[in-house]
């Protein structure tokens, strides 16, 4: 196999850095969240970070790189206290990696891309409309992370919509049906077809 | 779309829920967390939290749940500060969902499934024979989370192995020619195929 130490690593041409170490770490969610700003400013932003910390009560974690990214999404946050996430359908890819640009504060991705506001039973901030799965997040906590100055929000889920199709009856929401994509890296995007489902496992007995 | 209030998943079915909201982040990494006690016990987990937390220095993170995750992981981590994160190739899916059957410390996951320990350069904790994408962790970080008593831990990568055929010119590791496994909710897993990679974006020109 071919292997690379932290001294080569940190060796590393930057993009050749960043496409290796954004790679390493296996398949990532793809992630809309929305946010407006007070002054009603909306900004929707593509995040592969979004990640399950726990069903009850149900919250969901993501990083923020405030040294790479602009901030708007952090300080709407900050000021709402609200958010939302989307999942990133198969149709949507281009727009979704195009949110990835850095257009200042008062320039709406939104009227730079396909993706289209929705808003729903008042909640402040803009949904993506036609995204199969959606939650409205209200802001919990944040950890400013020691290591590289990034952080880790954390909110919790107030309402979480979903394409009825996906369902099942245990209650686990079938992405494949709802094409939804994954990420790879900084910029690939992979849609899944399930293979199975694995059962709850149990302890084999000992042969001994 | 069909819904549900936060009060609604409060008050759901527990494997419902779980189901659910496992399910309702998103497509999540496929990785086997190896680590060794100081007496030499040999522990392989299956996680779908690890994430990627920054390029410069190395670091991936990934959530603990002490109360439902027999904690030899986190005991191992703490203890000799070091650990393994090998990506699940298609080929043992079975084998790494089974690891989350709760086994006592003194049973090695290792010899209740097909999962083969490999050592390194002296690294003390185990690898994972045949895993296309293996990284050797150093502890570096842990955060308690006070919303729920879930423990982020963050560790540095100090040697990255993959196999070679993954490797694209700028870095990028395409998961797909490793048959690497990605996780939907709580036991769905699939093995995506690379769709398409987007460029870099710059921002567009406003029509105005």
């Amino acid at each position: 196999m071919t292997h690379y130490s932290k001294t080569d690593i940190d060796n590393l041409d930057h993009l050749f850095k960043i496409n290796l170490i954004n790679s390493c770490s296996g398949y990532k969610s793809a992630n809309l969240i929305g946010t407006k700003s007070e002054d009603n400013l909306t900004n929707i932003a593509i995040f592969s970070s979004v990640i399950h910390m726990g069903s009850s009560p149900p919250l969901l974690g993501f990083i923020l790189r405030p040294n790479t990214v602009p901030r708007n999404t952090y300080e709407n946050i900050k000021t709402t206290g609200i958010y939302t996430i989307n999942h990133v359908h198969e149709s949507i890819i281009a727009d979704a990696h195009h949110t990835s640009a850095k257009y200042d504060a008062d320039i709406s991705e939104f009227d730079m891309t396909i993706l289209q506001e929705e808003y729903k039973k008042g909640f402040y901030a803009p949904f993506v409309k036609g995204s199969p799965v959606q939650t409205a997040m209200k802001f919990k906590e944040e950890y400013p992370i020691k290591s590289n100055g990034t952080i880790l929000i954390i909110g919790e889920i107030q309402t979480l919509y979903f394409e009825e199709k996906l369902l099942e009856r245990d209650g686990f929401l079938n992405l494949s049906k709802g094409k939804v994509a994954t990420i790879n890296g900084l910029d690939g995007y992979a849609v899944p077809i399930l293979k199975e489902r694995q059962s709850y496992q149990r302890p084999k007995r000992s042969s001994s």
